[in-house]
């Protein structure tokens, strides 16, 4: 919740305003900061509208929902939020291989892993940013997607697969390391998908003993 | 290889030699240029002891082999390439949880975390940084540790076991993820060490078929 500042509070730029692009423009600037100040969470797009001296109704009519707005703020390519809900539209004991899949389908195509790789880089590049991608990714996936499973544990799970995904887009796109970069989907979708599965509906497991002494 | 240039290539600074901590200071200088140029693998100590003006034996002496250079180049406040054969060393199916648990109680110190969070920054942040954190990697971590292992796909296996740290300490300690951030770490050994152990050990596994049609 913020105050919708009147239209007094608007910037006063030189640039006469009535243009769409000028408009959008407006808005972009206006959401980037009311972001940056208040989180994803905390800003709203009754107060990013205020700060771009338009109407709310232009907010949604140019960029959608305040998540829509976020995406095109950061140009992300990818909407995790949005293709989680897809994902999970199916048999839950294969939703491991089934991400792994959409995932790494979307990142190999090449303006989408460019794009993607800049998207990493900037949400990991300094605390402010970091926090703002965490409270989006908080607010409109892991939270939304662990309310639709059943366990108590659910938000730790999900973050744990995002952790793993997270990794993996790293490694295979960001550092490139050889043999990640190198395998097949297929492959990766067999190795990755039962680890992204175990963190959803596995069960946590002890560290085994050692059987003999001698192992030690 | 890299030709070691003579003293003449020693950069022309104005200020006084033969002080311990300006030769350091020069060594340091040195490695940032000669990792940057011919990245973690191509730039040797011989290479880099010329272009500050030094003997080798006192790049060896202020600062170890050429991975110990370049942590100190970065201000690694962790060093995966010497833990990796610390935590190889005892069983091999329970690789996975002794991994999880020293990593998350090296990191959980806080001075550790702090500097570990700017590395990791600093590793992403940028094409040259990454490919040099990479390389390194590659040289230091991964190949040396598959080769201790006996799988042909060893290096793929290790190159996951890195993705899923990596992501789960920039999920615990970068974006700070709520469920991530306040888990135990028992809690998180139990989860993630079977997973690690996985990637490790496990099988790759195909995609489970729906039991029946209304599945889907």
């Amino acid at each position: 919740m913020t105050d919708a500042a009147p239209d007094a509070v608007r910037r006063g730029r030189g640039r006469p305003r009535g243009v769409g692009g000028s408009r959008r423009d407006d808005i972009v600037a206006a959401a980037t900061a009311d972001f940056a100040e208040h989180g994803y969470r905390g800003a709203t797009v009754r107060g990013i509208a205020a700060r771009a001296g338009v109407d709310p109704a232009l907010v949604h009519h140019y960029f959608g929902t305040k998540a829509d707005l976020f995406a095109s703020v950061l140009r992300a390519p990818v909407r995790p939020d949005r293709d989680a809900h897809e994902i999970l539209d199916g048999p839950v004991d294969s939703i491991g291989w089934r991400l792994v899949r959409h995932v790494l389908t979307v990142w190999d195509d090449g303006e989408t892993r460019s794009d993607g790789v800049q998207l990493l880089r900037a949400a990991l590049s300094d605390g402010a940013t970091s926090s703002m991608v965490a409270s989006f990714l908080h607010a409109e996936l892991l939270e939304p997607v662990a309310a639709t499973l059943e366990a108590g544990d659910a938000e730790l799970r999900v973050s744990l697969v995002s952790s793993q995904v997270l990794g993996l887009l790293l490694g295979r796109y960001v550092l490139a390391l050889p043999a990640l970069r190198d395998a097949t989907v297929d492959d990766l979708v067999a190795r990755v998908g039962p680890t992204i599965q175990r963190h959803l509906t596995g069960d946590p497991v002890e560290q085994p003993l050692p059987s003999t002494p001698a192992d030690r």
